[in-house]
């Protein structure tokens, strides 16, 4: 493959360390397509003849077809997919193949190929999410009104809905689509005839490539088109960021299903057995979701480690990035694909969450705020006057509402009878119409709001 | 601070972990603005009075006055920034600051500060990477036609311009600024009056402090807006990928400096001695710089591992945010910084560009091409003749252009005279005007499009 | 300091990026210790007079204890706690402290330091360690017999004991213990007098230094003495794991503390409250000890990726070593001090921990091997025979227990009386009598072992 | 598998996220030997009869010889290795195979099967060390008096030696196998019998068991077996900073090879050519070896990330630990035999090595210290004549030998002849006999002491 240059061949671990066809296989259908389109602009600009073009476009197609249907024969001495393909091409249509990579080199090829692999993933992400983000808004509209308890540091806070607590995962999912997106744009510029690093003086035209590729423009530096893995890394970043999105709410799905919680039940579906222990029913899905952020987040530092420090402009350090931004990629389309189905499936046990919600004083800020709206207290009195209140409860052991009047006044005596309506849960929650509250009315204008913006 | 509710106080240990004032000191004039803005809406909403809002507005510039002359006394037992300010406006304003925690809780207090000092940061890196991207021009200005070996494997392999090269970083940069801006764009909504979790009975106007403050508009979900950490998270990835980048260059510095390669010289500035070796000229800042990715992106991993499987909403977990994003932020805008010194100060060898672009049979593609393009070999086959012919060079310890032209039609004999022009470095670079290619002509034509963009 | 050798001086970015002294003046203590091995050292071999030495050492205790008064003034023009320390020292005993810096450089100097530093943080991670594991054994032994829920996938699985929970800890924070200690044997050689990178000329002694300081040996290649930052690594690597255990623990805690759970009380001492929601008591240093980790593990992360790809020998990049192991050493020890002080205070809720551990089949297992032992099934017969025991009872709402004899046998014939043996919780436990089991007698075995271990 | 518990089976999302049968089928050998060991045991402790344990003995290996032979057929509906050998062997022999499965778990049965692989690993880590020290050590003994420059910064600090270089790597990676074999150490105590998390009932003798699969003992707590992955962790740990020290090699190895450097030339079967670039001889392999670590401590991160905060005992997010811990040994083992025969390939090129340790006044340092020793300065002093000889020759732009005695004394009296003996190169190497120092004699030392302790 290298001519003559070299006495000897590489030997078995250089083969093994070196070869990259085990895993830029996957690429064949972007490198057949970039080789489609780089032999039709060769032609039109002249370079090649038009008969050599179409020999080459066409045979391009019987090797896309031997690969889609298996049969088609990978040889690690061609070291990598760009070579394969371009090996059974001339056994295909002979001498015209020799004259497609004319004005290209394998590290624009490469990087065109991974970018347009790459550029698939993130639809592909936008398209999980958006699947995933309307399975939690059919949660919340079903639920617009369940009364749940809100947690901070997994101690009951104050009363929340159930569609509050679904959307607030739309926003997070929604922040990555957005994230997604933006990266996609940055990245879609065509690599293709940056050639080795320096262009080419054949007078190519990068940007029909371009356009034929449906990248918006080619890049604007040849060294910089080579040397670039950005675009991997921001996928990884963003992949990662969505994964530790799925790890919080596929704890949350652990711990509610516990036998201490009971808030949801998961379905059979997502769930597993023991070998050991016949009555379990595991949140297996959950947890290995909740794990793949790990995986995710390791390929984006393995990646970001090998890019340290690499002199311009192609080193062959970066052929360490297919396999990590791969292996995230599908993970990554399985954890979304996983949860949206946990999400779609889960049944909310309301009774409990309800129950679990009036416990534990958790309407003991509505409390404070009534002391400081009807009585005009300051807030940091109020406050106070609250925490007195529920040491008495605990100390009796019973909730804030079991408390009579008298013993209230006793505390403080512009408490009237007025503030037992603001100590149920149904009340507390209804109250919260600040813009992005937990209020039922709120939640479903952000519902509403959602799906005008997913149309 | 927390009212009545605890028998014991926290012990010297529980203090040392658990109070932030040490660092979230740092978020003070945020902390301020942000309690301004609040106060002058709740009194707006008629939820405090006009005259306890100017009470506390002018109390809360006395205690920035004081912060910012040093004379402000941090207390560790007031445990962070929110109740050292509160405290402190007590004292001078007395009753009127007990109401200015109405319809609010730390958990959006603090969200609100750090997101508009993060805010500030990400201009900053804006900022930061214009001007380097402006000495990287000046740079490519100069130097646009000067010719230097472009290496690929750090193996010479064609010639290409020192202005391309530090235009192949403009683009880098250039993408870490788009990155910065999006990132920005995504976080600006304000978090103030989700209160603790559940947003608020009180009839605040959340538009209106999201306004004051700056934000686009605020959150829509207050469960997620007291659980999101992702702002500091993609400044982080934003950070790691910009000191990537600067971690490529810096390698570049450090080798260009060497002895054996003396490419470029760096200034007495941003280099330092030896103590045992007097003659030594250390590029420390470079390697510094080089370094820094591993600090950056080291916050990142934190922050991400973090945030991994929190439950909402908040979570105490998430105090260990700001003092990541703190250090990664200090030294990404003093890499910034010494990069741009150095880029403005150093000074190419141009004689030694020249000399090692001419080595190393750095034309041999440029041959390649010239028998496609002249006689008509298809790449392949030429490849295999050049290939060839720097055997036949290396074996005579020549380089290219020392062939005689007997010798270059022994191995191929549609080889002529015309062949010597391709040779030199100078008509390699000047062929090449692809566009993004390395001909100086198209070097000029990006600076000038740079140019525009930056206005 | 460096001689006469720049026109120019570092200007402010530059001494902002390479000044060191901002944090490596917490060497002093180890520099000192260093220099004045490194004096008696040159005297003993002839290198400098006894009076120099003696003037020397004298002068540099001087020194220290300036330091540990807290009046030394540091310089930042005087880049690092090296050049700080021999500056004063020339102040207070002249000219002879120009003489100590004789056969030796800041390369090796640094290293010697910072191992000492590196060296006593060993010893405190592994007294830390050994504090928390008798706080755990402690606790161990109060509830050697109590009885909880044994989880997998937070799934109720089988009976274990208190005691057998707490000594699964034990044996982690075991290992942890012991990594340090073979970090701590496989550092600890001296690298004083390895010079700038190739030893010296001059006949010093590194033996004797070593000695003095505690170190096993020299190092053996002075090349790597001076660029090996391993034992860093090594403690980060260390101390990650030791934090991955204390997030585990700390998720525990965090989860048991939940009102759904009420499995531990924590102390006042460790917990917080809320400045809005009085009712509160949050277990902040457990969610603080669980984020740790993330802290930690990135330091590792930040000096793996400095170190990557770094040529021999010193380079300024591993200037970046010490704030990270700094940062680690302070978080370590803290965390394990309050997780400490956190098992010391906290008390378990017997009765809840048992009626969790009696409901969710947990016995089930138990039944199966009870029908492999004594109705000799296969074990795989048993556990479906058990699964549709366990269906039966979960049908009828009620527990294994509460099924009758008759509707045992119509699943399989050979159920007898005995079975009801079986599956109650202490009987349960009390046969799991296995090495390493959950019995009371097992865990009480393993206490006494680790009693001896740890003397 | 699990029994008639459950109303749906897992869909097709459910089996790709949790079948690990994909990549666990790598533990069949170690599977097989566990269940072996045992059946034996359960037979002697008269759990089940000696002959249904001859039968699943001799059944395995049936098994195990269909797997060896490529003929078994992998079932994904089986999910893992343990499932689908248990199967395969009840269709050998029947009945008895359901009794394999008494008093253990797949808990402890995957921790067993991992731990046996892992060992394996950490084995043939220290293996694959070892050839590559042999390597250094046959390169160290060939140059072992040959002159290079040693390097800080990259740039020229004083002459060492060839052999001295090496020396060093072989320290580095003779940690390296001391921290494999701690981590063995550590590691090496059997989970088998620890049963689902809490032991068992059955009167089993684990200590039987861990003595016929080469552990230590067994583990001390049934708990800890089964929730336990610090041996994967450790591995990651000592690979990933070996492959660190491999990055610093391969970095040089790069830099030698260019053509600024011309160090080494490495050989033609560890290096690659261009697809367009004819003349190239490119360093892949070192590119591929210095990229690994970003691999493999990505693996380590990947974990990290996982076990964070996990409750015990088992939870299936530990499933992620195997393909992680595969692929960082798969490739560290690749990167050492690649280094290994690199370094066994390679050939320094000894003129441009001393031509390039004899420029740059490399012996500055000899003539401060000859200042020092001879003329009796204070070292500081003597650095800063030193320093103004090398300002004087610069300006000259000769070397220090170039200056002529007179010119010498202009600057300092009492300089004489004598100096000019310390200013060559082979004089320089060879005064620096301090312990571990790179004179010839000292690396021929520690020659000797390696060849000892590898025997």
């Amino acid at each position: 493959m290298w001519g003559g240059r070299f006495a000897a061949g590489p030997d078995a671990i250089m083969e093994a360390i070196n070869a990259s066809i085990g895993f830029d296989k996957r690429l064949a259908s972007q490198d057949i397509a970039g080789s489609r389109a780089h032999a039709l602009m060769l032609a039109q600009q002249g370079i090649i003849t038009d008969s050599d073009a179409q020999a080459i476009r066409e045979g391009l197609l019987t090797v896309l077809s031997e690969i889609e249907a298996g049969e088609f024969v990978y040889s690690t001495a061609l070291e990598d997919i760009h070579m394969n393909v371009e090996s059974r091409l001339k056994e295909i249509i002979g001498e015209p193949a020799g004259r497609l990579h004319t004005a290209r080199s394998r590290n624009d090829q490469v990087a065109t190929d991974f970018k347009l692999w790459t550029r698939d993933q993130m639809d592909a992400a936008v398209s999980g999410l958006e699947a995933l983000i309307r399975a939690l808004m059919a949660q919340a509209e079903k639920g617009a009104d369940w009364v749940m308890p809100g947690f901070t540091h997994l101690q009951t806070a104050q009363p929340v809905t159930w569609g509050h607590h679904m959307m607030a995962y739309v926003e997070m999912f929604g922040r990555d689509m957005s994230r997604f997106k933006d990266a996609r744009t940055r990245m879609n510029e065509s690599p293709l005839g940056s050639a080795a690093l320096a262009g080419t003086g054949f007078p190519i035209d990068r940007h029909m490539t371009a356009e034929a590729l449906g990248f918006d423009r080619p890049t604007a530096n040849s060294l910089d088109a080579v040397a670039d893995r950005d675009f991997g890394l921001e996928f990884l970043s963003c992949a990662s960021i969505t994964a530790m999105h799925l790890s919080r709410f596929a704890e949350e799905l652990v711990i509610w299903s516990s036998a201490q919680f009971r808030f949801v039940a998961l379905s059979d579906r997502f769930s597993t057995g023991s070998s050991i222990m016949p009555q379990k029913k595991n949140p297996d899905a959950a947890e290995l979701i909740r794990a793949k952020v790990g995986r995710i987040f390791g390929a984006n530092v393995a990646l970001m480690m090998v890019m340290k420090g690499l002199p311009l402009a192609y080193s062959k350090d970066m052929q360490e990035d297919k396999e990590q931004v791969f292996d995230a990629a599908d993970n990554l389309m399985l954890a979304l694909a996983a949860m949206t189905g946990m999400v779609s499936d889960m049944n909310a046990n309301t009774d409990n969450l309800r129950a679990a919600a009036a416990s534990g004083f958790s309407t003991a800020t509505d409390l404070a705020d009534w002391l400081v709206r009807e009585a005009g207290l300051p807030f940091r009195d109020a406050h106070h006057v609250t925490g007195a209140l529920v040491a008495m409860a605990e100390k009796k052991g019973c909730d804030l509402p079991d408390l009579s009047l008298e013993e209230m006044t006793s505390v403080h005596e512009a408490i009237t009878e007025g503030v037992y309506d603001v100590l149920t849960v149904e009340n507390s929650v209804a109250s919260r119409t600040s813009y992005g509250g937990t209020a039922p009315s709120q939640v479903r204008a952000q519902i509403a709001r959602w799906k005008e913006v997913l149309g």
